[in-house]
């Protein structure tokens, strides 16, 4: 654990420039608007170590993947997002001494991100010889005018005399940390001195991958009036400088406004237009104006989300932290988007898609946003089925196979125990179908677009299965289940349960089908009779004797012993063991079964689910960072409030706290999701199967009080669990809800309506 | 199937330039002297769909193979030999016309390899424009000076007058095709025009794996006298060009002489030197005298190893042709080198050592080579010992993990489920000293040198396995079996059998051993207790209803059908089906189960062999080269010589028929011990356990008789089966041999003493 930042309910701040974990700082100051995002690196650079990062939402590259040995079925490229063209810059100088935290004195530094918004400040007291200068930053990406970057930069002497040269730039001059042969990524178009811009494309592939060109733009403005600077221009590079002359108590505000566009939206050729009129658009107002506009937004965002808890700033910060990371990260506004792992804070996982998305974000979303942000992110699943498809028969298989890593449908991710034996994704994006129905009672997704998804992947399953003359059952073999710490093992238990649910399903959900929709799918009598006898033939590992589901065929087989003799130092695992040591252990990386009786819930007792949390969770070492709120969910189910509340403190501040050691390359961003449903499916014991929602709250011990706020079917609650339970009907029409198994009815009040 | 060559006892040629199958051709003619070689590129260029390769035995290159996902335990880099720089080209111009068979008219073109000696001659006639010239070419590496390489072309003029240009070069501007990112691996030192010679070396690496430093050295002879011709140079290149003007009639014979040295064994700035001192040597004496002087150690070695096969002349052509690459690759010169699977004949697989050298050659060599020929190959894995003990530390291991591919003792291959999950190749390197001991009686090195690899094995075998509590044996989990179909797959039958051999014969020697290596290796009473308990309480794999081995846990539950059942369409099945749908195939590359059966021979009832070969054989695809010989001597075995003899049919002309249709990447050179295998082992029904060699010949069905040499123990023999077996003793002591159970004694009879 390593805390650099002051706990504080809205803001994330720190009075140190933590110049041996900047990285860590950066990644947790990063911000991002869902179409961009950059990582909190400085204005004026630095010198020391650091990750410079600026990633826009979907532009990617198909990097090479098939060296050395490659196989049939094996993924051509791995996509990546690329470092972007940084449009940050604005190097500084004062009496001809370059600023550069790493190498400058300086004191006072402080630095804020304020969750509110996403807005980022930073301030510090450069001293040099004879003068110091304070100069305070402020940066925000826009919620109005998602390609704006507003950036402002306000010099203060506060002795002696300067000069100061501000160096505002466009960099395409950028590369990948993790490319492979220090390959660069982005080929330089053209640089424009008078409409100071600059355009890049990425580099030809020979995938078929479509190229991207983005062009930046840039307008400065001192005291609120735009200015011309001295620009100076090289390949993918522009500079404009301006020079200002200070005396003591005289201060100096820049602003630089940058304008990103990319060919996703706008045809190359009309790219220097388009950008010319965004930043009209921009420069027609101030910062101020814009900041509260864009905060505005924001706020309507928090009133349907704001979780607040009492008694535990350090989890009322968490909480919050999360929220707002995953919003800059996406709020459903452009449905080809997803949400990668690292979101736009590091290069890692590449920016893609996993099924994170269906696993741990849909529940979150479905109640914390309106349908239709959760929607888009269903639709985006369907637009890709033409890629499932191509992945499937990649495999020489029927049917759709969802891809683990993708950008556009296609399995761009690299690693065969992956690729094609993690099939249990398949299995989750059904189930986000079936949870955005059971939630918002809106079937038009199922129905239609989505029963096309459904019967694509039963096609999948029906295909992959195969049956056992030896066991007179039907098994799935060669899979890589939710616990990546084992690779190509046969009959996960989960995979094979959540496959035969997803049969189920689909047969289900057929005949309820849009009609044309159901006859363009033409399933045949003997496809349904083919899933059903999958259905009623599948086998299940299983132990009599110990009362559990068994994770795979061999797993009992193992060495098995608690992860808890696991020394200390040896942790995480993954990092301190070879490969070979950690996938014949018995140490399970995330929840795997466990996943299992989460998402079918109401088909297991509670017994069922004791014995296999038991037997699970102390051989669990919740390395994904998705482990911990499934564990903690269900250890609150089973009254286990101690661990329940254990396991939550590792995934509200899983960032703040760098619990993995690795919050450095970039933000948790699809596991910040985990907190919240430890709260409100774990403590709060909130489910919503059978069109009912339902709630079995409990308080953990230190906390005096939590509140969160649902959308659920057209309704806006307020849950208020302190040492009474207070459920509100904020607006919508009235409701039963049940509450420790009995029923209450609300209506609004009459002064919230 | 695809033959190119035509059926000659001693000779593989052919009269068409095969235009479309160019690299196959290339493959097959390549020659080579142990010190390098070259594939069947012609002097004066080619410009169609060719691959050009030259090779030195040990200059090799870590090419990065840390792209994408890396994990704890993979290799850093990936072991490759490298094209070398080329010293073959004599570029030929006629009357201003280049000649290059891709393009100009020719006829009458014959090209054949030698298997006397590796001699490889072509001849074609070059038809110009009012012009006809007869090429002639011969080219071989010397046995008696292994660094040189000698070439000559003889022109001749049919028809019309001709001006002819030579340009000899020295070529370092090579790549290879299998780069990953086209990167040289050749960085340019020194061009030296007086001495006709260039100086290159690899480019640097991170890997702290030495650079190699190579000098080449040319000199020209015209009808035997030394001349100079026109010397160009260019960074890493020489030309050197001489011209000639002929009438009809007129012939003129140009001589390139080669010298290479190579920083393995002579320093970079000696080279110069060195390679004068050579050549000196070399333009001593004539082409002919030093192809005689060749042919005679050649003739040596086929007086020990000859095979001849009457009623059968494509398998007598296929046998010599494999036993004539086999020597051309290694007959223990250099301790430092092994036996690559491609030999000098191609890129794949990258010229490093394999398992297969101690599974299929040592077997072979023990017998048609002196035994210090097999001995330097045992040498050669103890002095790569710390390698292997490198290798398991990498994995968190104790003892020694020998390398599945390796320069220099260091896993250098890059997939995990090979790297570190083949692990059975530790076994059969303990087997070889084995087989070594057992055939030649000579304990010196299983007592010395050998007992620390023995131990350093055991101590791995007794790290690696673990104690199963729910099952109450050991097991071992996590293998890639000889079945490279299946990965990461739990208590392979053949992997735990040969472990267990191994700790049993590792505590069977341990009390011979020499008595200050002992002390050295230290084996605690503890260990051999361990040792013990392992070997006593291991799980094997077994079904009772079917009376077999089960090759691994799982097996038994695949979808079980014959392999008869692929269309052939579809076969290979590693050219045309997903590594996903191979690896949950019932589909068996290589003998799994039956190479431990034909390893551990005398140890199974014929009635357990002939049910494990009934269940697995039918299952077995033989993709790999290694497999049909081990089957073809196990039916024979077992009376079933149809299959036997089919199988042979597979191995003995694998190149030469192209069965596996991936020849044009070069030599399948490990598994050429196979034919001999099949008929020594196999017809013949060679055993040579409990210091008693004994046959039980058969003879194939079409064939009149075979006769092969053996040397064992001090006695050359001759065995020669045709409607009678005759066992001759060529030179030795006289022996007791057991024919068909029946002891006979041999004595030299006076005409071969």
């Amino acid at each position: 654990m390593k805390r650099l930042f002051e706990v504080d309910p809205w803001l994330v701040a720190t009075h140190r420039l933590e110049t041996t974990d900047r990285r860590l700082q950066e990644s947790i100051t990063a911000v991002g608007n869902g179409y961009m995002g950059l990582r909190g690196n400085f204005e004026e650079g630095y010198s020391g170590d650091g990750l410079q990062g600026t990633y826009l939402g979907g532009v990617w590259f198909p990097d090479k993947t098939r060296v050395g040995w490659w196989k049939n079925g094996y993924p051509e490229y791995f996509g990546k997002v690329i470092n972007a063209p940084s449009f940050l810059g604005i190097g500084i100088t004062v009496n001809g001494q370059q600023v550069d935290l790493a190498k400058s004195h300086y004191r006072d530094f402080y630095l804020a991100l304020d969750l509110h918004q996403g807005l980022l400040t930073r301030r510090f007291v450069y001293i040099g010889a004879d003068v110091e200068v304070q100069f305070e930053f402020a940066r925000f990406l826009s919620q109005t005018i998602p390609e704006a970057a507003l950036i402002t930069v306000n010099a203060t002497v506060l002795k002696g005399t300067a000069t100061i040269t501000f160096d505002a730039t466009l960099d395409g001059r950028v590369t990948n940390e993790d490319s492979n042969y220090d390959e660069r990524f982005w080929v330089a178009q053209h640089e424009d001195a008078t409409a100071k811009s600059i355009q890049l494309q990425t580099k030809p592939n020979p995938y078929a991958v479509p190229q991207f060109t983005v062009l930046l733009k840039q307008q400065l403005r001192v005291n609120g009036q735009a200015i011309v600077g001295k620009v100076t221009t090289a390949s993918g590079w522009l500079q404009e400088q301006v020079t200002t002359h200070l005396t003591t108590g005289e201060h100096y505000q820049l602003e630089k406004d940058v304008v990103v566009v990319t060919s996703r939206d706008i045809a190359p050729d009309d790219q220097a237009t388009k950008a010319t009129q965004l930043m009209n658009r921009v420069v027609k107002d101030d910062f101020k104006t814009h900041l509260a506009a864009h905060t505005q937004r924001w706020a309507q965002r928090w009133a349907k989300s704001d979780v607040v808890i009492d008694g535990d700033p350090a989890a009322q910060q968490g909480i919050r932290f999360n929220i707002a990371q995953l919003f800059m990260t996406y709020y459903g506004e452009d449905k080809r988007l997803n949400i990668g792992p690292k979101g736009f804070t590091g290069e890692k996982y590449g920016g893609a898609t996993y099924w994170d998305t269906e696993a741990f974000i849909v529940p979150m979303y479905l109640a914390v946003t309106p349908p239709e942000v959760t929607r888009a992110l269903l639709q985006y699943r369907h637009d890709q089925l033409p890629g499932a498809y191509h992945n499937a028969r990649q495999q020489g298989l029927a049917g759709a196979l969802y891809p683990m890593v993708t950008f556009n449908g296609i399995e761009c991710h690299n690693e065969w125990e992956i690729t094609f034996e993690e099939i249990h994704r398949n299995a989750a994006i059904a189930f986000a179908i079936y949870q955005y129905t059971a939630y918002t009672g809106d079937e038009s997704y199922v129905n239609h677009d989505g029963l096309e998804v459904l019967v694509g992947i039963a096609r999948f399953w029906a295909d992959r299965v195969h049956f056992s003359q030896h066991a007179q059952k039907y098994m799935i073999h060669g899979v890589t289940g939710p616990n990546e710490y084992e690779n190509n093992v046969n009959n996960n238990w989960y995979t094979n349960t959540m496959a035969v649910w997803e049969l189920q399903y689909t047969l289900a959900q057929l005949p309820k089908g849009d009609p044309d929709i159901v006859a363009a799918l033409a399933v045949t009598d003997q496809e349904k009779r083919h899933w059903q006898a999958i259905i009623d033939q599948m086998y299940y590992p299983t132990d009599k004797k110990l009362g559990i589901f068994v994770q795979q065929d061999g797993f009992l087989d193992k060495d098995i012993r608690p992860a808890s003799t696991i020394p200390e130092t040896q942790r995480p695992i993954n990092q301190h063991w070879s490969w070979d040591r950690i996938l014949r252990s018995p140490f399970i990386k995330q929840a795997d079964v466990l996943q299992g009786l989460y998402f079918l819930n109401d088909r297991f007792s509670h017994a069922e689910k004791e014995r296999n949390f038991d037997f699970y969770e102390p051989l669990t070492v919740h390395e994904s960072s998705l482990s911990p709120s499934i564990h903690a969910i269900l250890a609150a189910e089973l009254g286990k409030m101690d661990t329940a509340v254990a396991l939550y403190a590792r995934t509200a501040r899983l960032d703040l706290d760098d619990y993995n050691h690795d919050t450095q390359d970039g933000l948790h961003i699809t596991s910040m999701s985990g907190s919240w449903l430890a709260i409100v499916q774990g403590f709060a014991g909130m489910r919503y199967d059978h069109d009912r929602l339902r709630f079995r709250p409990q308080l953990p011990k230190n906390w005096q009080r939590y509140q969160f706020k649902l959308t659920y079917r057209g309704r806006l609650l307020a849950v208020d669990v302190g040492q009474k339970v207070t459920v509100t009907l904020l607006a919508g029409p009235p409701i039963d809800l049940d509450i420790n198994g009995e029923t209450q009815h609300l209506e609004v009040e009459d002064d919230h309506a």
